[in-house]
């Protein structure tokens, strides 16, 4: 199943030539708006389609697209549309009344869903737990406006490692390049899933694991926080080998480049935000000039996306939080693979087991 | 009492030319974005109050607006305001931010009040269950578009057709047309009331009424499906006959134009979508290029509005959701009429029966 | 501690020849708006954090920034954000993502601590019960429009004189002008507070206190009326003495002008509305020029702010809703008075004894 249009759902639906065309023109951007304004979105509509609240997110967008002087149509966080409306008959709505579509959905895979029916790009703001794409793609372009490079890097990787998306997706992005070793510094019971793991040692990439940020925060070049929540750890853990202080910061690299998708809880303490070597409100920023080049690169392809490469097949995903469970009208395409059958909406491995 | 400004309240303010003149220019509108960007409503501001839900609507608003470079101030789907402040003193200070303001309210008549006190023009978005003409401009303009002609024609109207405020609508606008007849398919007790069918009649238009969508489908130049809310039916009350199937289309004509207002429930199935007659979506998006043709018309027009006929009476309207009943400080217009007093707010004939 | 950035924190910030300088620019704006269009801040991004409330202010400043043609990201008006981030982390974020700031917020100082983070100007729109200078610029913008100076007036004052912000605020700006006379006529319970009358006193302005509305209106060159709020005042208490009527008015002066900063209660009579006297609808439009004019001067001022005059000490403010005593990270400035350590957030005055 093909459609017309271009569309973001996941990073790693496009080569990393293409990621970096995406950054380089991101950095001609920044450079052009620091001196000059620009209209290149004029008169073009965005729908942003925040299913799930992400106000973050949505800003980021709703700045990207009216800096170019383009203009926003915004569903509502509390908006009582889909209530009894299929996604479907909602995208094709909306689709009609805009030149570009944002979803944020709490079902994996509804991003995909809404690349099936719109007769406009679609941009994946987050599909629940699966993927957070334009998250990776600031990740991603801080690095490359501030190291130059995405290889031979000790990237740090701190905190909630097993249920941090945006870590995943940056340590599957940059396993892709040659030369890079993690340091993982996960919390007790928060360590990092064996098949991120497995996809860095497939790619030739490398990782150890340390107990505390000290350890070997003289060794990295970029390190990357991640939100620890309360609730996910024992009542009386102590997380101080996990918050980042001046203290820690002692025996960094001078060039060391500090990350985190934000918002932040403790783990960062207020005092390193002097520090020159903090990039996290820069990595906002950045942002926004990264979603500005990706709507520009949708707005300007030509070509047809192919949605599925998989076939439609009498089963049903096992993810009760795949999309392809709540949208009863939807195909259901699997790809076979080795380990079962991967859902092509959730990317669920369907083997019987679970 | 008049304004001097220009307003949309309901469809029949206007004689079927001023409609027309609307539709063409629309047409011309939809043919120009194709191919080139319009800042026609550059600098120009609309604000958009929604005291009731409807986002639907207010989507389609704000997208008409920001399609020709104009901008919008939102109320917010949520806003306290209104909250101890009377309809008027809200419309005097929004009209004061604003270049149009679109109203949809939960009390018939709210947008009549809105156009007596604005400083500027008012587009009636819904007004409880009294009128929603922009709704029914969006429908015309689509058979606009597509048969080119609003006579001779044979019409299905199907579902709720008691409760159908657009069916309703529709069903007069075309009884000023020649030549038309209408074949309603109404579920047992949403029969389509008196009044319409009189009015049909009185126009020189003919109905009948059928059992099934099936009885009658081959004579159909256009199907006005209207949404079924499971509520208002008996629990065990079997849809079938009111439900649009691929089946049901088997003997219907090749250029029969599907439509219906959105959003469905299961009145049309899922694989009637694919059918080249269904319409409703690219209605969908009509109403779009239909509101924007509006808009321009109520910006560039200069004459005074007219808005009360009748007489301040010392009568209290019957009409509970009248907001005449609810904004105290207004005066009470009514017309004289054979049946008794038409309320100038709500149109409730008031006969000292109710 | 300086910001690089102009910020508009309270209206006593700036001298009284910038105020003038910011009627006379939003004159022009106003004069020229009537026959023309602006893009003036075209491409400019205005993110509005309204943490509380206010619809009609947040719909005025976006009125502001959509007629000249610039764009606005709103946080919306039940966000999520900021509940488990620091205010400091949402400004640093958002001020990435615009030009300009608007913040409502319901603590004291809360604009103050938006200035010291934010790496763009930073406009006041109410913080808590402390300032809302652009309410007092609306008010003397009309005042300027109306009566060409703010010398040698007779000012009434009526209603809830105690808890009233926008009063207390213009009482002190036209102070600061010559020979001005303020005439208070205050529910039971509701006065003026004394720092108010001995600031009129000594700035050589007068001020006197009378029972009823009637009373002294014949002297009256502006009437200002405000909110009374019901659950302010005693169950039974007789407001007939504080509400503007046609009677009342049948002995005012011909040029009076009639201000009251809306929503409005019972205390000005719909049936003066309709008096050529009343300006306060006009006084919410000029509010949208006012805040053009304001918006204009911040992004074009190149001059640092100073922001603390005093120093950083080992106490904390007294005041509850001091925005100081929520976030805990912020260094505590006080300055040294007559009276006590005035906190520099909120402008309470430590003294020990509360």
């Amino acid at each position: 199943m093909c459609s017309e249009y271009a569309h973001f759902v996941d990073i790693n639906d496009y080569p990393t030539e293409k990621w970096e065309e995406i950054f380089s023109k991101a950095h001609t951007i920044k450079e052009f708006l620091k001196n000059f304004r620009s209209n290149d979105f004029s008169e073009k509509v965005m729908a942003t389609l925040f299913f799930e609240n992400s106000t973050r997110t949505r800003l980021s967008f709703q700045s990207a697209m009216t800096t170019m002087a383009g203009d926003i149509i915004d569903l509502g966080e509390h908006s009582s549309i889909n209530k009894g409306e299929s996604l479907k008959d909602t995208i094709k709505m909306v689709a009609g009344y805009s030149d570009i579509i944002v979803i944020r959905h709490k079902y994996a895979g509804a991003a995909k869903v809404a690349s099936m029916y719109a007769t406009c790009p679609v941009i994946n703001a987050g599909d629940g737990e699966h993927f957070h794409p334009t998250q990776t793609l600031t990740d991603l372009f801080t690095l490359s406006e501030e190291k130059h490079t995405f290889s031979n890097l000790t990237i740090g990787v701190c905190g909630d490692l097993k249920l941090g998306r945006t870590s995943h997706s940056l340590c599957r992005a940059l396993s892709l390049y040659p030369n890079n070793h993690f340091v993982f510094i996960p919390c007790d019971g928060l360590e990092m899933p064996d098949d991120i793991c497995d996809f860095i040692l497939k790619h030739n990439c490398t990782y150890e694991v340390v107990k505390t940020i000290e350890e070997k925060i003289d060794t990295f070049d970029v390190l990357y926080m991640t939100r620890i929540q309360r609730e996910r750890i024992e009542y009386n853990y102590d997380l101080k080998n996990f918050i980042l202080t001046k203290q820690s910061l002692k025996t960094a690299k001078k060039d060391l480049l500090i990350l985190h998708p934000l918002p932040r809880n403790e783990e960062i303490s207020v005092e390193v935000d002097e520090d020159e070597r903090a990039f996290y409100f820069k990595q906002a920023t950045n942002g926004v000039y990264a979603r500005i080049s990706l709507i520009k690169m949708l707005l300007d392809h030509k070509e047809q996306t192919e949605l599925f490469q998989g076939e439609v097949m009498a089963l049903e995903c096992n993810n009760r939080n795949c999309i392809s469970r709540h949208e009863k009208y939807l195909p259901h395409y699997f790809v076979k693979t080795e380990k079962g059958f991967r859902c092509e909406y959730c990317d669920h491995i369907n083997n019987g087991l679970d």
